[in-house]
């Protein structure tokens, strides 16, 4: 069986990982015949968001923390993530991925990543293993693989502009197809940032997922 | 289209509603071509486990305000459900539904139910509308139907045991299979009692929410 090693930002779709995206794309590794492995950075949320009002709480909470909710306690410091181990990389989206992973939602272009992430990331660009991103998530390809690198967060102007000012080649993207970058072995889909129902954030994640763990 | 009312009891499986059960069970009800509405209880959740380390923590969290992390904010508070609003009546697990719902999880067959919770379940019971309760959750159905109704928690004998004690017929039932009380027209599957996969659990939360919409 394909091991697809997960990297989460959180559990909730307005600080960490997108909630619903994430259990469909475990859902589907698992219906793809491979098994899943979460990961996420040990380091504070930027902040917590309310998600009943939309406000900005008081609280702090720890990324891999809040993460665990969503993998049943099954996950791991992203800083133990060996690339050797697993043969594809899934990035969910939700907020968490542009306010944990990197601080894309507030520094755009002069965002910066997690450097436990960055590493992960990067030893699967350079092992060549396929490595899938979603949502918002895919913000982080640019940072990680060679300039005019192809991916897809749907077809919102503002941050496919982002995409493109930090190197990558923006292509806009239907909810239900992925983008794939053959050369560089990465794939993408707009998933919540088009989707307005599960199904349809379902129709290109399990497209996505299909084709990761083919490849893998 | 038929409209489904899901009562959520945070978001998390150690305190609050499971995770992969509520989305699965969102998803399940938008195949079944009907659609979902969030309701969950203003109140304090029982406590706060890291999910990492299974550790009770010392914050508080509000049930409706964590819930709204699985609906991406759209949510109500239950005191507002309206049984005349909606066709059917759906209830996740998680230990949340023995913690925060009810304190079954204290206090077993000496447990009580949230009043307003209370009052949904059995305004949908005493409308004859059809209902679903997921893994631990059927505990509350014997606080809600008359003695003898039937449901299952799985095969877990002390929780058979206290479904038993609080009125209700236990009924073991494998992981893909669902408990159907005709006379109160009310559903019960094991879900995450026994599922090891994400795709366990679905066989039988996928076949509930069929036959839950079905009945609507």
């Amino acid at each position: 069986m394909k091991k697809i090693a997960v990297i989460l930002s959180g559990s909730g779709v307005f600080d960490g990982a997108e909630i619903h995206e994430s259990v469909l794309a475990l859902h589907a590794i698992e219906k793809a015949h491979a098994t899943w492995h979460c990961f996420a950075p040990n380091v504070e949320q930027l902040h917590v968001i309310n998600h009943l009002t939309g406000e900005v709480t008081n609280e702090s909470r720890n990324v891999l923390v809040e993460s665990a909710r969503i993998a049943r306690g099954n996950i791991k410091d992203v800083e133990k993530l060996d690339v050797n181990d697993f043969d594809a990389l899934l990035l969910p989206g939700g907020f968490g991925a542009a306010k944990n992973l990197t601080d894309f939602a507030i520094n755009g272009a002069q965002c910066s990543v997690n450097t436990h992430v960055a590493a992960a990331c990067r030893a699967f660009a350079e092992a060549g293993k396929p490595a899938g991103y979603l949502c918002i998530a895919p913000t982080i390809i640019p940072l990680i693989y060679p300039e005019a690198v192809k991916g897809t967060i749907g077809t919102d102007t503002d941050t496919a502009s982002g995409f493109n000012a930090l190197g990558g080649e923006h292509i806009d993207c239907p909810v239900d197809e992925i983008v794939y970058d053959e050369k560089h072995n990465v794939l993408s889909t707009p998933a919540y940032m088009l989707a307005s129902t599960i199904s349809q954030a379902n129709s290109g994640i399990e497209k996505l997922v299909n084709k990761l763990v083919s490849l893998a």
